[in-house]
């Protein structure tokens, strides 16, 4: 791996088990052991640069999931367990350590980096914007599609919280049942 | 005010704002003007131990506020909104700056310390509780009440999330209309 990649996921990793304003730039060089110039070299910005490449890179693979789930699966219903058991697993190997990236950073960016709370925006709207579409190809108009989507994208942020709280995956797993069950209230046929 | 006071009510404010990790006992100490003996005069415990108490006392508030919403109202959606507006207010006032101080410790305890950690899981179960009871007395039975609470808690924390980022209440208010879709298709009557 070279050093802009290991610092990518150092950084995701601290942001994931300790938010955004903890994470420190000596932190991110230190635990990635990449040479210290190589930060500035890969990320001129520096922390807020490196945070927000992080953040979009994991953004996008936690979307392509999303997408992939939403288009092999043969219901919106099973679908939406898909999109659940994304975060589900890799908090499971992490004995509850890591939570979502995105939802970490942002409930401090608020207070930190204009720059990042703008990029967890953009990444929740996207991953919004995927779910909705899998909503609308089982029949959802566009409007309803995306308020659940919204609403999807809101109880599984929330329910991960409670699991990592709880040490236990069932709030997410209840969560989504809850969801299946008001997807399956609206979905024609 | 006193300084024990004082301690809780900046170590809250600090909690919502940049999280658990990033909240050093220093800053505590120098925001609140309190004098640096006090903090382990009121708190042998440290940080710790004021966090825990400061979490106890906020929740302790809000779920006064949540009984007093459910047991005023004439239905459990209303009593459900006045639960949202509960959070919404002061989030509004601070211009996005202060997110729910449980679900903003939650998002690092777990990485950090067992007792904050095992602090919030009590908080949030309390709340559940709460709104599960206003369930019940409006019909629903105690199985379906626990699920739905659960999952108004997990909504509304990650709505929050999304308002901080998108400095709008509106992913609040959207998702408590279909919180309140789904309590009124489940609800008897």
């Amino acid at each position: 791996m070279d050093s802009r990649q290991r610092l990518i996921e150092t950084t995701l990793r601290l942001l994931r088990s300790q938010g955004l304003r903890a994470t420190g730039i000596n932190e991110i060089i230190r635990q990635s052991g990449a040479p210290r110039g190589s930060i500035y070299h890969h990320f001129p910005g520096g922390k807020e640069q490196l945070v927000i490449e992080a953040l979009r890179a994991a953004g996008a693979l936690i979307g392509a999931k999303i997408g992939a789930a939403m288009a092999g699966q043969a219901s919106a219903a099973a679908a939406l367990r898909a999109f659940a058991r994304v975060h589900a697993e890799e908090m499971m190997q992490s004995d509850y350590l890591l939570g979502c990236p995105v939802g970490n950073a942002a409930a401090d960016a608020s207070a930190s980096s204009p720059a990042v709370r703008q990029a967890c925006a953009e990444i929740f709207s996207a991953w919004e914007q995927l779910i909705a579409e899998g909503f609308q190809r089982a029949g959802l108009d566009r409007l309803p599609a995306a308020a659940l989507a919204e609403f999807v994208v809101a109880s599984v942020e929330g329910a991960l919280i409670l699991c990592r709280v709880r040490r236990s995956m069932q709030p997410l797993e209840r969560v989504g049942q809850q969801l299946e069950w008001l997807l399956s209230s609206v979905t024609p046929g």
